[in-house]
Parts: structure tokens; C-alpha cells; sequence
């Protein structure tokens, strides 16, 4: 037992692999802002956690409420409506899904079910957080591929895989970059991808993408029994508080999955407005709608302004507001001073750079207002 | 790569100790009961998950229709309301409070952050099956510790410990026996665990003790930097649906567990409904004192009908229904065509018994008149 013995008032317990894990940072919340900086909460503008601008959809509300007399009851293990509409809406077979406790949750047990400790897990620089936290966590090792115009290199990729290689992420679009991989290069590179190796390609804000970027990844998980898509309810379909994903791959990889989720992962006012949402069209379309006017009201002020962005198939943006590796902090210090919470990605290797979430014309209006004020 | 390759039809994914676990039985949903036996819902009495049979306390509808305006955003990653809400009831620091997606979620993080493939964790025979799933999917070695009186041994659960072994879990009271473990046992236990390795209390039940049960877990964690005590909203308070339960350590265990905890695991309606249940007492003493006599409506309709229960701290009792390994499955089945919903434990190793949650007295009552029936 030495080898986990006490080290410097360290307690003795815990694979290395975990003590070395910095916990995720999350967007701060509204109130921790107004807290911390004396301000009114009602006047905070908060662009940070890419959530969809126009909150959660009426339907949704009246789906939870309906759903309030029966939150004694366990959650149904299985989903059984919510999967039924996902089948019908996507036209796979029930057994082909896996519920998640947002797609954080598919993504967590993709590694916990197909990797070791030792094993490694291949994913893009600057790609979405939960990927190196979910590949530490199970003592995995990383292979992070340099990005290429701030997006995945999807040939450099498939180039890194290795022998003892069990799993790759790649973001479509990637978060927090907003940039996108056309469906000819991820075909290509699938294609490349030995059988032993699983493919997650994570959708979040797929529903986000213009019409001329479409692709159908369900062919492809027809095609690749080694492919799992992963989606979220937390972006364009408004439910990012109530916690609800899902990944779609064939049977043998969704049976895996199972096994290692939390019997009741998924809670019952989640899977309630899940079935509401995902039949509310209307309201996918207004907020892709505003998600493309807005994405215009931003770059064309980073343009006026001469900052730089990537040109994003999100809902937000990613700005450069400085030449110097402190700029991120510095300017993201002055918009929390004014009331506007935005994303500094420091921790993403981009100090230079912040994210943006695509709000509502008026949040625009005053995250680009307060920019310009903390960049003179 | 070969170890992985393909045999006999299987896909080449996963670790065989991911492959090998059974999923969780989780209790027949009303619905699906329904579809079954040609039934109708309403008709049906379910007590087969341990739930609150009063459901959620009215205290927390109405928190969770003020929450919904908010449900678009993600929830706060930290529960700051309700770990002050819990810090001030429990009197522990709030760094002393980890926040999981039901208690499964902290039972689960324990095992991921101190256990690794190959080591091993102690548990009793008949103890909860969520403790087996947890172990096997990280690829440990389960140590199952034979019950004595259907309940846990805890000097032969200290003397399986070997050098290996760096967590022991604990159920008190024990699900599906529910058979309490007293305080005094439970310290000489404590004393005896070797510094590196944890032990999770699951007191999941804590709340349906009698006055003259109760004690006072939180103080051995002020002693034990290797205890962990575990609780949920599920049981008592009523908020199965919403999945919410909480561990209380010290420091140091407790970072561990955040390391590895997925930042948005609770939804932000769970959180809000949490605080409304953790203060309405007089829910939880109605819900107790309910419990109570409904324990003893069962307990002695058992006792008429000649049948061997085992006593029980919880919200639900042990019965056994026959003399042969056929039993437990034969009596349910005749008690599902009957609209009654019960668990059968076969997979816990008790094929002559069932498990039944204590209902409200109509619901017991509907229960025994047609067990008398199947037993027939």
C-alpha cells in the first residue's frame, strides 16, 4: 500500500490520475456576478454558456408542469416516450439510443466503456473541455492533434490514432472555436478509422448549422458500427437546466453504454419536455432564425471594430480582443465590471481570444457596447 | 490489438469487465405494467421503488414552477443554495458537500475517483445492486461479504479487507433487507478501517429511523477523513423523479469526488426543489409517521397470513412467499396480473422473497388482499 501511502499532508487516497484533474470551469452564474461585483441581477447580460436566448420553449414549460405530480415517481429507466419520438424523428430503432444526463453524460460513458486506464483517447486541440476531463478521469492517455484554422485536422487525426487507441472526439461544430467540418472530410476520415476504435461525433449545436452545411451522420452510423453521434436538449431546444442528451449508434455500442448508465440517469421533467421540444419545429426555426441575424450583428461589430473572430456554424463566437496573452482576462475583467458575462478561454490555450454566446439583438447590442468601452 | 478483436459476432469495443455486467432491473413503470396485463394505470398500486408514497411535498411543486422560467439556462454548477440550505441543517462546511444526480451519482463517483481496475471494494451480500454495478464497471474486484440475519457482518466485512481493497460501501439501513446496523457496531467498524481506504455509508433510508436508531454520522466524518456519508431526496423527501442525493466527507475526499463530478450533473429543478423539501419538516414527519404505521399494517397482516418478514428501519419490507426458488417470481406474477407492483429480489440472490414499499393504507391494503389471493 506505499505506493498510495501519505505524501506532503496529502491524503492517501485516489488514483494519481484523478488528484491531477483540474475541475471544469464553469460560465459563472448571474448571481455570482451581481455578488461579486455589486450589480443589479435583472441588468446582467449573460453570453457565456452558449445557452439558447429565448430560455426554454412554452411547450417545454407545459410539459414539466404536467409532469410535476408524478416527480415522486422514479424517472423511467428506459425513456420509453422519449425515445419512441427520437425513433420516429430520426428514423432509427429504439435500441439504437442512449439517454444521457445532458450529451456530457454520453460523452462520459463512451470513455468509461471503451477505455482503460492506458489506453489512449484522440481528440483536436482546442476542442470542447469535457474531452480531456473525460479521457484523465479514467487514466487514459491523450493525444491531442494540433488544430488547424482553429478547427479539427481531421487527416492529422486519423494519422495519430496508435495501436492501444480506443476512442476519438470530434465536435461538429467544435465548441469553442464555431468552426465545422464538411461531411466529405468526415467521411473520409471515418472511412479510415480502424474497427477497434470508436468514432463519438458530437452534434450539440447541429441544429445550428445553415442548410447548405446538412449532413446525414444517421447514414453514416448505419454505415459504421463503430460510430456513436451524440446531441444535446441544452442549445437550440432550450433545456440546458433540465439536463438531457442522447447519443444514436447501432445496437452492440448502445448496449455498452447501457450497461455502465446510471439506471435513472435521466430525471422525469427532462424527459417530459425533451418529447415536447423535439416536436416543437417552431420553435427550432425562430431560434436558428435569430441565432443567424445575431451572429451578423456580432462579426459585422468585431469587423467595424478590427478584431478578428472565427467564422462560426454555432451559437456564438470567438473573438480575438488583444495581442497580448493577457487580453482575454484583462477585457473579459471589464465586461463582468459592466454587467456582461462572456466566456474568457484561457484555459483552451487561447488567452488571446473570448467566446461569445449569440443572444438576443438588445444583449448583442450591449455586449458590443460594453466592448467597445473596455477596449479603449 | 488482438486481445480486442473480434469473436464470435461480438463488436471489438470495450473492457470485458464492461462487457460482463448485467444492466440494473429497474422496478416496471405503471405504464408498461399497464400495456402488459391489459390494465388500467390508475387501477394500478406500485410499490416497488421505495418512493414516498405522499409524492413530492407540495413545498416543492411550487419551487419548481418558480424555477421554470430559468430552466433554459445551465444549472449552477456549484448548488450554491443548496449546499448553504444543507450546510446550515447538517452544520458542516460547504466544501464538506458534494451534489450528485440522485444518490446512485455519488455512489458511482466515489468508485470511479478511489478505486482503479484490479483493486478491490467490500460489500455485503444482499446489499444494494448498485454497489456490484459500480465496481464492476470500473473493473475492480467485489470482495461480497455474507450477511449475517440478512444483514451486513461488520467484523467480517473488516477482516475482508485486504491491501488492496480501497473502498467499502455500507448500506443503514440496508436495501432490499432493510436491516439497520447500530451505532455502536457502526464505530467499532469505523475504527478498524485501514487509513486508505474509504468507506461510503449510504444512508439513503436515514430519514425512516425511530428516534431511538438515530445517530450521529456526521460526527465520524469530522473524525474520519476516510468516511463518506451519502443521502438522497429520492426516499423521504420525495423528489425520486427529479434526481438529487448528497455525500458529506471532508475536504480532501470531497475534492476528489468534484474532480471527477460532471460540472451540470444536478438539473437546476432538482436543486430548487431540494431546498423547498430540506425545509419543510412537517412533510418529512407526516411522511415517517405514515411510514410507520403502514409498517405495521404490513407486518402484521404477514404475521397472519403466516408469512417470514425481515424487520425493517426503511420505507419497505422483506417478506418471504415461499418455500422454493420459484416464489418470489411465481407470487409477483400473480400480483402484477392483479395491478400490484412489487420487486422481486432473485437477482439479490432472494428468489422466495419480494420486496414491498410501505403505500398509503389503501395501497397496502389493495396489496395484501391480493397477495392472499396469489398465495392461494
Amino acid at each position: 500500500m506505499a505506493e498510495q501511502g501519505k505524501q506532503g499532508g496529502k491524503l492517501p487516497f485516489g488514483p494519481d490520475y484523478v488528484r491531477a484533474i483540474s475541475p471544469y470551469i464553469a460560465g459563472k452564474p448571474i448571481s455570482e456576478v451581481a455578488r461579486e461585483f455589486g450589480l443589479n441581477e435583472a441588468s446582467i447580460v449573460k453570453l457565456a454558456s452558449n445557452e439558447n436566448p429565448l430560455g426554454m420553449p412554452e411547450s417545454a414549460r407545459h410539459a414539466v408542469a404536467a409532469a410535476v405530480a408524478e416527480l415522486g415517481r422514479y424517472p423511467d429507466s428506459n425513456g420509453f416516450e422519449l425515445k419512441e419520438a427520437l425513433s420516429a424523428k430520426l428514423g432509427v430503432p429504439q435500441d439504437w439510443i442512449t439517454l444521457g444526463n445532458g450529451s456530457n453524460d454520453i460523452l462520459e460513458l463512451a470513455a468509461h466503456a471503451l477505455v482503460t486506464p492506458g489506453q489512449s483517447v484522440v481528440y483536436a486541440e482546442y476542442a470542447f473541455a469535457v474531452y480531456a476531463l473525460a479521457t484523465q478521469e479514467i487514466g487514459a492517455r491523450a493525444i491531442v492533434v494540433k488544430a488547424r484554422d482553429y478547427g479539427h485536422d481531421l487527416d492529422a487525426m486519423a494519422a495519430a490514432i496508435t495501436a492501444d487507441t480506443r476512442l476519438v472526439f470530434i465536435a461538429n461544430p467544435n465548441n469553442p472555436t464555431g468552426t465545422f467540418a464538411p461531411a466529405a472530410a468526415l467521411e473520409s476520415f471515418l472511412a479510415k478509422v480502424p474497427a477497434q476504435v470508436a468514432v463519438v461525433l458530437d452534434e450539440a449545436y447541429n441544429e445550428y448549422l445553415d442548410d447548405d452545411q446538412q449532413y446525414d451522420s444517421l447514414a453514416w452510423v448505419r454505415r459504421y458500427p463503430n460510430l456513436l453521434v451524440s446531441r444535446t436538449f441544452s442549445k437550440a431546444y432550450g433545456l440546458a437546466g433540465l439536463r438531457i442528451g442522447y447519443a444514436v449508434a447501432q445496437p452492440e455500442l448502445t448496449d455498452l453504454l447501457n450497461r455502465i448508465r446510471q439506471p435513472f440517469n435521466v430525471n422525469s421533467a427532462a424527459q417530459a419536455a425533451a418529447v415536447a421540444a423535439l416536436g416543437d419545429t417552431v420553435f427550432l426555426q425562430r431560434s436558428a432564425e435569430l441565432n443567424r441575424a445575431g451572429k451578423t450583428q456580432l462579426v459585422d461589430a468585431f469587423s467595424r471594430l478590427g478584431l478578428e473572430s472565427v467564422a462560426s456554424s454555432g451559437n456564438f463566437v470567438l473573438v480575438r480582443v488583444g495581442d497580448d496573452d493577457d487580453a482575454g482576462a484583462r477585457v473579459n475583467l471589464a465586461l463582468l465590471r459592466q454587467g456582461v458575462i462572456v466566456r474568457p478561454v484561457g484555459n483552451y490555450g487561447l488567452p488571446r481570444w473570448l467566446r461569445v454566446t449569440i443572444g438576443l439583438p438588445d444583449e448583442n447590442a450591449a455586449f458590443i457596447a460594453a466592448l467597445e468601452r473596455a477596449l479603449k
